[in-house]
């Protein structure tokens, strides 16, 4: 599978004609034929996928270059729309009619030269963690998190090298923490939603999932950019995100947030992020602990909102009766949204503002901020709880607790794989950065990346089928 | 009341000592002795406005010039926090503790010298538009409009010579124009609302009431600029709005909106509005029809949001009984606004978007809009409907149908007087101008004002005193 194995030397190696993107996509098809049906990573296939690498190879023995992903198969998450393949946003529900036509984030990649593999699995509608009825690469009896799960069990998996994830509440980084890959959520604005079915919109973001970090500063680099069909998209300048990623982090300063961060994970979460910590010392970097107090209101804001918007889009749908035909868990979620007062959704928002407002007080100290990404490792599905702090929660309160107020607050984050638990089950490192500062959190994350090269690791499904 | 008939003039007159501040303080206290028992315009006068006066003639014989408003009077609407007056937003409900500290608008109005004569009446909390027990100086039988009644009332009255209101819906325009004076809701953000009571804070605006429309840009003048104590404030650059004030509107394009602004409106109102348009035609204007579909959704749009804006910031005087002691109209409103639902309140919010674009492709074609203020002039204490459109409405339904657009879209809009109708009341023309360009809608303003004086005319009530 080296072929396949990382983004950035793959559009290097098929831009030197090292390798063909027929090949690459031909080996990539062939392992899905051999594992998906266990892992369930895809909704559907790109029909076209084939004649796309054809042509992309053609054109580059013509010496004809489209962009730094000519050739390069990426996959999408099934709640972008296509013009080629069909979205469902991982729901079976009447009405709900998703045109045919390429959202802002495809239409970038495809300029870019990539050649679509396929649609992941969401969480249907994007309102859960758990993305049934994708498995963990890591352990098949699992779940790999979401509602991005289908990308990043593909990824685990060897079935993409490549792919996009949206976040509202975690999203990109929960899957990519209990699948061991990278999962990066930019700035609020950074990257046009224009044509992503909606969940929430002043919560939702779209990111990539990447089996590298410098692979995502790369998927970043050709998706960033102002939109003006995204009411939330930041006339921003937007750098080249790989410019900066190996300066190091000697004399960065990194804050470690010691309430809400801490003492309700699990034992080998704590254990594995706190010697990332440690790790990024002996790098150089000047660890700054900080407390957030208002954290502790964060929940009920992210669900007041979460809630809301997701039910005010659903409007027509919980008029015609459409919930009924959802899943138990979103259909609830959806049909509980209703009942959010709006004075309520303000106090939320107030929240919001606090929250923004004691971030940039703590970034007035520290360069980036560090912290695990999910309390819990994968859980099996169907778990009931799950033991963080000594206590029993569920799987979904617990998922999220971590990455959600980076929704809140819009500031760009990223999971990066820092080792394993006792089971065997990778652990992810949070790293958060200032607004439309994704190039000091890729740095972070690519100092640590450098030592510690815990993402060369393949879950056991993959290295089943490697060479 | 020539002394305190202008605040341009009378700034004028004191700096260059013609006039002692103490004199027009003392002549201004004698017509609110005369006249305010039956106006009702103050909700209480400054205990130290004649020492204030005294100070600033004192520093005037001195030579020394603290601003633009060196000795003149001004009166501030009592739901705006003062240091040396109470504050009851014009209700006696319990548990509403306002500080006794300056707000910000007060503060630059004292930095610039003004001395601030009392606090003028609002309608209870500014949730409505006829202000009670305040009459109208035209006729004290009726009503002056609201929120910012007391305001227009002692303008009108001659007992005031410049004023602060507050407008959510219509609030400064309203009164403005059924007193017949000149009321200006800037741009939103363009002054802070630090220190105001809270009604609705996506909808309130501060601005100022005045006896002219050079009065309201000297008042600008002195009002606008960023405050990051208030989340809603614009840090964006403040001209000299007196400078463009005499540029005439020869080559203008001045925007009339033929839907929602016409055809429900009092016969002479129209007929007065339309005969000021006919006048700015003639004065080079280039008139300029146009229509905007989306306003027949705002009135929703615009009471999902008020109403759970005030619901949310009264939360814990409903929790604890409070809205009891309230009127009924406003315990009605801030109890109803409990059950607008966050998914409501989000449409709301995106209807506000829409009409935000709709009016940014108008403002491509036209330098301003030209409306009624509002569509019946000043109506009797408890009436029950107004006609409109040959169709019986309530009084509150018509009275801010034409303002409240530009509180969901934060436009600046002035009303100025264009007239009286066979009541002998006056009639109120609206300006409206693009973001951030209130030097242009005084620009028509004031070109209008020049060749039309209504606003030299003084209701009766004001005459009776007068020299």
């Amino acid at each position: 599978m080296s072929d396949v194995d990382d983004l950035t030397s793959l559009a290097a190696r098929i831009a030197h004609g090292d390798v063909s993107p027929v090949d690459v996509i031909d080996t990539l098809l062939a392992s899905i034929e051999a594992l998906d049906a266990d892992v369930l990573a895809y909704e559907c296939l790109n029909p076209r996928v084939r004649a796309d690498a054809e042509r992309c190879a053609e054109e580059i023995a013509r010496g004809e270059r489209r962009g730094p992903l000519h050739g390069v198969p990426i996959a999408v998450k099934d709640n972008y729309l296509t013009a080629d393949m069909p979205t469902t946003a991982g729901s079976r529900a009447p009405g709900y009619a998703f045109p045919n036509a390429d959202s802002a984030a495809v239409a970038r990649l495809r300029a870019a030269g990539a050649v679509l593999i396929g649609k992941t699995r969401t969480h249907e509608f994007a309102w859960g963690t758990e993305t049934p009825p994708t498995c963990n690469p890591w352990d098949l009896s699992r779940i790999p998190g979401g509602s991005s799960g289908g990308s990043g069990a593909a990824l685990a998996a060897g079935l993409a090298c490549g792919a996009l994830g949206s976040d509202t509440g975690g999203s990109i980084r929960i899957p990519a923490s209990l699948c061991g890959v990278v999962g990066l959520k930019p700035t609020f604005g950074r990257v046009s939603r224009a044509g992503i079915v909606p969940h929430s919109w002043s919560l939702d973001h779209a990111g990539p999932l990447t089996l590298s970090v410098r692979d995502a500063a790369l998927m970043l680099n050709v998706l960033a950019g102002f939109d003006a069909r995204d009411a939330g998209s930041a006339d921003m300048p937007v750098p080249d995100f790989t410019a900066q990623l190996d300066a190091g982090v000697a004399g960065l300063r990194i804050g470690v947030c010691r309430n809400h961060f801490s003492g309700a994970n699990e034992v080998d979460v704590e254990a594995r992020v706190e010697q990332a910590i440690a790790d990024l010392a002996a790098l150089g970097a000047q660890i700054v602990d900080f407390d957030v107090p208002n954290l502790q209101y964060g929940l009920g804001a992210i669900y007041a909102i979460e809630l809301a918007s997701s039910s005010a889009y659903h409007d027509r749908g919980l008029q015609q009766g459409a919930t009924a035909t959802m899943n138990d868990d979103v259909r609830t979620l959806i049909e509980i949204g209703r009942m959010v007062t709006a004075a309520d959704y303000l106090k939320a928002e107030q929240l919001r503002t606090l929250l923004i407002e004691d971030f940039n007080a703590v970034f007035e100290r520290v360069d980036a901020i560090v912290t695990p990404t999910s309390p819990v490792t994968a859980w099996h599905r169907g778990q009931a709880s799950v033991i963080t702090g000594g206590l029993e929660e569920s799987p979904l309160a617990a998922s999220w607790r971590l990455t959600y107020p980076f929704n809140l607050t819009g500031l760009p984050a990223l999971s990066l794989p820092c080792g394993f638990d006792a089971r065997e089950l990778p652990v992810g490192l949070q790293v958060v950065g200032k607004p439309f500062d994704e190039a000091t959190v890729l740095r972070v994350a690519q100092a640590y990346e450098n030592v510690h090269r815990w993402h060369a690791m393949r879950a056991p499904i993959a290295r089943s089928i490697a060479q």
